[in-house]
């Protein structure tokens, strides 16, 4: 495996060693180790020593099912501190094919030249991008298949990372060449943007699987790992229902997302839910199958794709929980069709669904909208598309648009937004938000399957911790959460795999080793870039404001929270 | 001397015995120390546990030329950490003349109504202030004095505050009964907005000037200081010219702000500039003078009303220099009659024309405006009175209208906006705007007048230390800058003065020692609030855009920028 790295500016591009320091590391974990080596914690995030950087993870390449994801990072845009984001599709395969184990693209074009990055064999070229300017990528990815081949790897930006909205991630194709697999938080998209880095296209033709050091032992822990997997009662739920199963499971909580953050609880919550969701497309009859998988190889299908009323027009943006949650709940919008549309939209726009549907929350507090009022969140998301003032504020996030329109409740920890899982009634993933080096994010650490009463504080900082530990492990493996389902009944694969993969001799826990090394790195990123404690906090609000239906606060003590690492 | 106490939330108030140590402090000091002892470093700045507090300065209310400002502070909406900002005017005065040393307005009115706060010997009164909700502060000021007397002093908001922008101000009505008197930096206005105070009215009747522990000493000192005030050859400048005369030298320096800081020289520099200004004035005839006094008592009057081309009309807000620097060159205005009328909308909607010159600046990058369009520079003004999203994004500062339209070059530090001096060609006043605790502000140390080469990095580092020193002392004695001309002739008038007065055992250097303590306990605050060296920083683009016409970056060493108070 080799180092790539392309500076956008000269054109120049080299093909380099792996550092000793890199050789054990994938994906988040590597993401962390080379920004505290190479982009100063303090530089500007849209800048030209910022670094965008693409790693896929340690266990990418081999079609293990839920493994192939790819990591992207930088200094977050949003944050100001580590970021890293990582998507399914084809991209961490196709790179790893090519034997490149971090594409890092440095410095920015003077000339503000829009272009596409051409990967393969013969390394990187720059072709003109200019024709894709201000095209959504629902666009623009089939004018690249057209252009490039049919089996390449495509990650790019819509007009919101090109516009350096901080709500934009990047989106990357899938095993069926739709481009809605987002790297979506911190605003990697904009760091993108600010590279002028429309679309990556990775042509692996001529590539190949990664090695392995012991075949026969990789083929085993493969199969031992994936019988626990498909054998999981989860992953049947979750290849039914997908991840809208989570809806009526929150909503039972009184953690469902609902109008801005001010109850816990939707009375809707049961038509924007799994069951419905499921039901609604097996009787429209528009897609196949009710649930869809992101990856080649992989045994859950945790997404989907939406049929609309007709039978014939499919939406291709998959609505996830998170989406639902935000954008349905916290709107007070209980149409899967509306809520389809908006996602359409917004993905086609290469925004996180997440940030957008904060930022429209804080709208609603600040009148710009009215709670349920779907029309006019759709009229929102074309001011987004038409880059008006309002559309460039709502497009930079949560804290963005609460601080131009003078809202106070709004959901965010430094600076992105919360996840669909309200922080006072699950407050171990409360724990997770406040203390997790890359801002609120569920995919930190999420704790509501954890045995823990999630109203009360007590125990509540365990949890979170157990539970960053093993997501940062995930995300330096490139498995998806869902690959914790099988490597929760057979811990031992994960060493086992990368041990036959790498000829490495890692222990058994393998993974909190990973994590712990990944926290580390980046919180010590964060540290430089003037980090501290103080950032380590839900907003205020959440401290006093009691969410119905369990009329909680968020009262895990802050002592608690600064120790959590120690 | 007491502290007055009110809640807003439930309009409860008290008259308190001054605690020990606070004894020895006024103005910006006091502040600091009342942060530490009773604002939480990380609360919500617009939420019910930050403070708005007044604190008239240690030799406030005696008619000491130069020597009656108010000190206005809280955690700041803009910066999140330590803030004071001052002005002249009535306010202080008045406030002293009540035995009223620190004002502490805390909570937040749970219905949200607005409220007159009314003191006087008799307490605190809440009147209803629904009726001036929306008017600017031109409108509010006339009144509020019919209603409660010519010779009352009021500190009020404008459309500005209500609207909680981050760069509004709180005005106060000076000798003349004009509100032009802005404590401007930092965001004050909207947190007097978060109180839903809309103005505060003090009458003094039946007060008196605060008693002296020695009369004959206390006034042979003044004698001194105003002697030697008089007589320095700048007061004579100023009282000519104003602050304007700062335009010719600035420019002459290569260090006067133009479009949006791309410049240290404009080319009509001279059409903006102190001669210039005070010939047209007296040219006009609508003015009796072309300088004036903010304070009953100044011998310099700095300050300036203007009077427009018929002779007739008179544009009653101040066209100081930092608003000629940001709203004249910075965006490319070269005409005294449009900054006077942009100045005079920015003032009537209590908003800090430095901040929102900053922002109209970083706007032209953003192609909302072309640099030299006054016209488009009044429409965007308007735009903020009518709290559109472009107007609010504009009326919350440079920052957030870079962040928001995709800028690099935005010119803030810790968020707020730099003044007139660009940090590249005086970098003393650049080590002031990286290093004070108050982000950004010449106020706080400026060096155009020390004795140093300002292109070169060496020895800036000790000018700004000497001149943020002094200039804390300065705030906290409730000395206008100004009045510095006078104690750097004769300085052992300060401790004559503070001692006289209260029976102080102050040493020759008393400046310093306020100075240093009061610096020593605003950086306390901030790194309770979270901040770090990493926030001691000049924006990463002046490290290295060179600097027209003296070809200069900002290359103080950051390990001199963080040894600076060691």
């Amino acid at each position: 495996m080799k180092v790539w790295r392309v500076n956008v500016n000269t054109q120049a591009s080299s093909i380099e060693d792996v550092p000793e320091s890199w050789n054990a590391l994938g994906g988040r974990g590597l993401l962390a180790r080379i920004l505290l080596d190479e982009v100063p914690p303090t530089c500007e995030p849209l800048g030209p020593h910022n670094k965008l950087i693409f790693a896929p993870g340690l266990l990418v390449g081999h079609r293990l099912s839920s493994l192939d994801r790819i990591s992207i990072g930088g200094k977050s845009p949003l944050t100001g501190g580590v970021k890293e984001a990582n998507a399914g599709g084809r991209t961490g395969y196709h790179l790893t094919s090519l034997g490149i184990k971090a594409l890092i693209i440095e410095d920015q074009p003077q000339d503000e030249a829009w272009s596409v990055l051409h990967l393969s064999k013969d390394g990187v070229r720059f072709d003109d991008g200019s024709a894709y300017v201000g095209l959504g990528v629902y666009d623009t990815a089939p004018q690249l298949l057209e252009r490039y081949g049919e089996d390449v790897a495509i990650a790019l930006i819509g007009p919101g990372g090109e516009m350096k909205m901080l709500a934009a991630g990047i989106q990357n194709i899938d095993k069926d060449k739709v481009p809605s697999r987002i790297a979506a938080r911190g605003g990697l998209g904009a760091l993108m943007g600010s590279k002028y880095v429309k679309a990556i296209v990775i042509d692996n033709e001529g590539g190949e699987r990664p090695p392995l050091h012991d075949k026969p032992a990789f083929n085993q822990a493969k199969k031992d790992f994936t019988v626990a997997l498909v054998n999981h009662p989860q992953t049947t739920t979750y290849t039914d229902y997908g991840t809208p199963a989570m809806t009526s499971m929150c909503n039972h909580f009184g953690a469902l997302p609902t109008r801005n953050f001010s109850s816990g609880s939707f009375e809707h919550a049961e038509k924007i839910g799994g069951d419905y969701l499921r039901e609604l497309l097996l009787k429209r009859g528009g897609v196949s199958d009710p649930t869809h998988a992101c990856m080649a190889g992989c045994s859950i299908k945790c997404s989907n794709v939406f049929g609309d009323e007709s039978g014939e027009h499919v939406i291709t943006s998959p609505i996830e929980f998170e989406t639902i949650g935000l954008m349905g709940s916290n709107l007070g919008i209980d149409s899967l069709d509306v809520i389809a549309e908006m996602n359409q939209g917004v993905n086609d726009l290469g925004l996180d669904s997440i940030e957008i549907g904060a930022a429209m929350g804080v709208a609603c507090d600040a009148a710009l909208m009215e709670f349920g009022d779907g029309a006019r969140a759709l009229e929102l998301i074309e001011e987004m598309r038409a880059g008006t003032p309002l559309g460039r504020v709502l497009g930079n996030g949560a804290a963005i648009t609460g601080e131009v329109f003078g809202v106070e409740r709004v959901p965010v920890v430094k600076r992105q937004a919360l996840s669909a899982y309200d922080p006072r009634a699950i407050k171990g993933t409360g724990v997770t938000y406040a203390t997790s080096p890359q801002g609120a994010d569920h995919t930190s650490g999420l704790t509501i399957r954890a045995q823990v009463k999630h109203t009360k504080p007590e125990g509540q900082v365990d949890v979170s911790r157990a539970a960053q530990f093993n997501m940062a492990g995930y995300d330096t493996l490139g498995a998806c959460i869902m690959a914790g389902f099988g490597f929760a009944v057979a811990p031992e694969t994960i060493s086992g795999l990368l041990n036959a993969r790498y000829g490495f001799d890692m222990p058994q826990d393998a993974l909190q080793q990973l994590g712990v090394q990944t926290i580390e790195l980046e919180r010590e990123f964060n540290r430089r870039a003037g980090f501290t404690k103080a950032d380590d906090r839900l907003p205020e609000w959440m401290t006093r404001e009691h969410l119905p239906p369990m009329n909680a606060v968020f009262d895990v003590p802050e002592e608690e929270l600064d120790a959590i690492f120690d």
